[in-house]
């Protein structure tokens, strides 16, 4: 079995589209908006809990999460693959465009948003 | 320099976000919001493109989508080890199901939603 | 001034479209777009607040909230003209619905989704 | 039969929610995500539709759409309760808002966002 890594990942789910015909379909407009609808069910089954029981999933409700999750990852895949996008490249760029915009010392235990600030 | 892996990049988050002391802030259902956010913030660089425009952005649109991909990502990697999920695994598990869900020769060039067959 | 009526302000964000040229974007599939990336802004405003905070929440934050409130029922109006669909007779419907499979005894003080109720 | 209002709804859903005892789980930030995850309900349907499509419906499919369409009101009056905002009146403001911050002379015919202008 090849080793499971987001590269191989993305490659399988661009067969799995195209074997089905379904690249016609995949414009980034749709598939921004197929990410954004397996958020919204993401958000449901968060939505009446405690923080402190979204901590706690049971083993079902975790595993019904965690399939969200990986259909979020699906489509960001699919979506980065359209527009030609290194996401893990991206991720880096982006933490380190937060490492400068929020210094340690200054945002420590305050979540405001960076635009609240100053 | 490390490998950009997801890997590392997941421990490099959890890193930010500990010495910020954010951590606090990071309970699953906050991050499933903050997740849902930026996915909502994807939508609305493609709501008013047509199809075919959103598969040839200009470079700096195209610059500004991508690092919304990467905020997705990053709020994805933190759920997963909040939830201690291995998401890349989940991805392919659920590629897996989706093809036994979507057998290529029934759906071909067919979008329609699981639960509309049959 | 006429009364402020939710007839009244449908009719008004219609003649503010078509006095733009904007009527060509607001397609259904376009509306729901923009309308989920409204819900997208909303949710930013609570992520890091706890459920507390989100219900005492300053005058500055509140107002901005409201602003985000008022575009979500702009699209939905917006929405609901494009379909010929009467929004406010459906939420009476919709309740109507929510009533028989909710009965308040069977579900007091218990926010299981529906499909979690056997 | 009561006159179908905003005001009526909105009173309804309040008593809805009380004789059950979900006020308990009626937060701001909860009925946020809720709003949201209806939403992204709504995008499901239209993902991968044409924008022509969206605009012509199946009778079936157009009601499963308003029944979301309905879900949303019903969270954004629940939300306007919890906060105290007049949401009808917000919105006559937010238009107010852009009818000055998108003159019809200036952008007949273009959707750039207010924040690419200049």
């Amino acid at each position: 079995m090849p080793e499971q890594t987001i590269d191989d990942l993305s490659r399988r789910l661009g067969e799995f589209a195209r074997v089905r015909d379904w690249e016609q379909f995949h414009s980034p407009k749709n598939l921004a908006m197929a990410l954004a609808g397996e958020a919204g069910e993401l958000l449901e089954h968060f939505q009446w809990l405690t923080q402190q029981q979204s901590a706690n999933l049971q083993p079902e409700k975790k595993e019904a999460v965690a399939l969200e999750m990986a259909d979020i990852l699906i489509y960001l895949l699919r979506l980065s693959e359209r527009l030609e996008v290194d996401i893990v490249d991206m991720a880096y760029r982006k933490m380190a465009i937060n490492e400068s915009r929020y210094p340690a010392e200054r945002v420590k235990g305050d979540a405001r948003r960076a635009d609240e600030y100053d």
